[in-house]
């Protein structure tokens, strides 16, 4: 018999969108598997005699999911953010030239997977560079550490957008020895496939992602209309598409199996009705609309929601400077009540977007609800709980704003605690 | 003899606005007053035999100075921010009452300048209450602590915009028995006079604070036109005067001695322009802005530059939800990007403010120029200085934008280290 288990605390989470449950002292109960059975205010009786960890008076709440990272960014988090700066060819396709290198590249992972669990992301969507090893080294890397990923390897192998250019046989051949290397490997790191986006590839390789990812069910992680640059590009080389979405769709990588866009700034209303249809998840970037040197044009981010969008929060390294998901729930907040004529997002539509609503990418995954897979964090918030009687979404808000990644105190995952992946230096 | 030391490390500062000093490895020279004498590159000959505190590679840079600080309000950082959300009535007004509570004020300055040390703001500018014993009790903590700071006793005695309101004898009286008895007390810490702002002072205790000021050379410390509600009800009590500005000036509060006026998101060109004529600093708070339920207007930051203004950065905890001054600077820099029209903030202008642009409320404190007080954060950066080799000024930007207090090694004030005030719980 596989043994149940109680975990008791200050429970909060999302099951929908501007829904917030709250349990005082109350009760997670999950299965062997790691699968959530439910949630109680007190114990039932049945299931009195199994074992509680009880985390008294911090709070229990799903460990975030972040659904657009991009592996080899991290050396230039932060940097290329003020006006006049080129981000894109001074910061960014530098670092993902680079990521070719091994060993630097095992140097990079073994940092990333360090700070995606200081940050309590226990599910990332993650999408590396062209090179085939660099990809695997993280994955060999991610299966360690007992937390969920999707990782792709990128494909860009036409045009001008390409970070480093590869040729369409090495893009399709590398995917696939990638999909076929790490299918199987584990239960919680999958392979993905990981178009960088349309204008930086060919059809051809389009085309073979669609019927790979619809094959064997692999999770589409790709961006989308990040400007006017590259909807106009889209539209110069897909002429009967024209659109962003159709081209996507054209070629199975629209919402036929689990997807999630990055930033989708200038998507038309056909294209936010076809992602509402679809299932295809907006991977909101909070940070990196601030951070763009030229101040991106801020998100409609209820416009998404109104249609029915799924949305997700990505941290999107190294266009954001942190993988802090709690930063980037308040400047979703934040930037939500500068878009002028729509309602902004209240607290728990942010904490649904960090938890549950990027979680369906991976399945159940981000909520306590049964059937979901119990990914959890313990917040300490002890140092911004005093001298006050603050109510338990009060205390959630305020570790969400105030606090950092040092009031994580546990991390769960499947079931499972997952500790500090190894030791590395400082950070 | 009082001796000279030199301190050793990656120097930065900024002595103009958009002036980055880098000094490799190089030497700030202080005098045993704790005041700079100067830079170097190398130690000149003259020197060799002094002391030398080398930092290695670690950043050394100005303290950083927060212009703007509500006391009382820590209890509410990060709560009342989402839209609908009514943070006067229901979070600000309640916490400013409190602070009457003498066992509980205590409690909450003890914390309050543990994490002002904790973020490296040697120099703080702080707005308490009405309640003069609560004031005096911060007072007391910050001699203590080796930190500089302007405190002020906060005057309330109009209408409906005053938290606690008082009446115009106890506002006058408590602010004369506070400066009487602060006065000489401490070279680092100060009392200000802190009229809460125009609608909420009458025209007797205004003329009574500025006659204070000048008296007695203390800081002026209040907020100006918020918005449109603070701007119609000086328009309306003020007829003759009409500006914000002029109602200050009327009663000698604007620029007569060193001034801070918080927000001033809805000033005038007027206004603007005797800003700078009279020196009245702007203190910047990007994050009351940012966190206004309502979506606060963008301050266009670079019209008050271009005017000549001084111009710091303040929290504003509560209004702010952090008291990080990097924090701050990166909301600085991102929302600068989100004011149509104007050019944005470079990073060198943004770490100007929130040393040397603050400092000046101060005197000469802020860079590491000669003559100036020697307040000094040494960053260990070893964090964000891994896998590439960036420059000195990438580096200070890394830390702005991805580091946070854990980052600062070591705080000095007045060339005296600072070590954290007492010991509290955690945070």
């Amino acid at each position: 018999m596989i043994a149940i288990k109680a975990y008791r605390g200050q429970i909060l989470y999302t099951p929908a969108l501007d829904e917030m449950v709250r349990l005082e002292r109350g009760y997670v109960l999950v299965d062997g598997a790691g699968v959530v059975i439910g949630t109680w205010p007190h114990l039932p009786e049945e299931y009195r005699d199994i074992e509680v960890e009880d985390f008294g008076d911090r709070l229990l709440i799903p460990a975030f999911v972040d659904v657009h990272i991009h592996a080899s960014q991290p050396p230039i988090q932060g940097l290329g953010h003020t006006e006049g700066s080129s981000w894109f060819a001074d910061y960014c396709a530098p670092v993902e030239r680079k990521y070719a290198d091994a060993p630097y590249a095992d140097a990079i992972n073994r940092d990333l997977v360090r700070a995606i669990w200081e940050h309590g992301i226990m599910s990332a969507n993650i999408m590396c560079t062209v090179h085939v090893d660099s990809a695997k080294n993280l994955f060999e890397h991610y299966v360690k550490t007992g937390m969920a990923a999707a990782i792709g390897k990128m494909n860009s192998d036409y045009g001008a957008f390409a970070p480093a250019l590869e040729s369409t046989e090495d893009s399709i051949g590398g995917t696939a020895a990638f999909v076929e290397w790490a299918t199987g490997q584990s239960d919680l790191v999958q392979p993905s496939v990981a178009p960088e986006f349309a204008p930086a590839c060919t059809a051809e390789t389009m085309a073979y992602l669609g019927q790979l990812a619809e094959e064997q069910n692999l999770i589409v992680h790709s961006h989308m209309c990040e400007g006017d640059f590259d909807n106009e590009e889209v539209a110069k080389r897909f002429p009967e598409e024209k659109l962003y979405g159709k081209v996507y769709e054209k070629f199975g990588l629209f919402g036929r199996t689990p997807t999630a866009m990055a930033h989708c700034l200038s998507c038309t209303d056909e294209e936010i009705a076809m992602m509402a249809d679809r299932g295809v998840l907006l991977a909101h970037c909070p940070h990196a609309i601030l951070n763009d040197p030229a101040g991106g044009p801020l998100l409609p981010v209820r416009k998404f929601l109104d249609a029915g969008v799924p949305v997700g929060i990505g941290s999107d390294v190294g266009g954001s400077h942190t993988f802090s998901m709690t930063r980037s729930m308040v400047s979703a907040i934040q930037i939500s009540k500068l878009a002028p004529g729509y309602r902004s997002l209240s607290f728990a539509e942010a904490f649904h977007m960090a938890t549950k609503g990027g979680g369906r990418l991976f399945g159940k995954v981000g909520s306590f609800e049964p059937g979901y897979r119990f990914d959890a964090l313990v917040i300490d918030d002890a140092r911004w709980n005093r001298h006050a009687d603050y109510s338990l979404e009060e205390r959630l808000t305020r570790f969400v704003y105030c606090g950092d990644s040092r009031d994580i105190a546990r991390r769960y995952c499947a079931g499972r605690e997952v500790l500090q992946p190894e030791t590395m230096p400082r950070g």
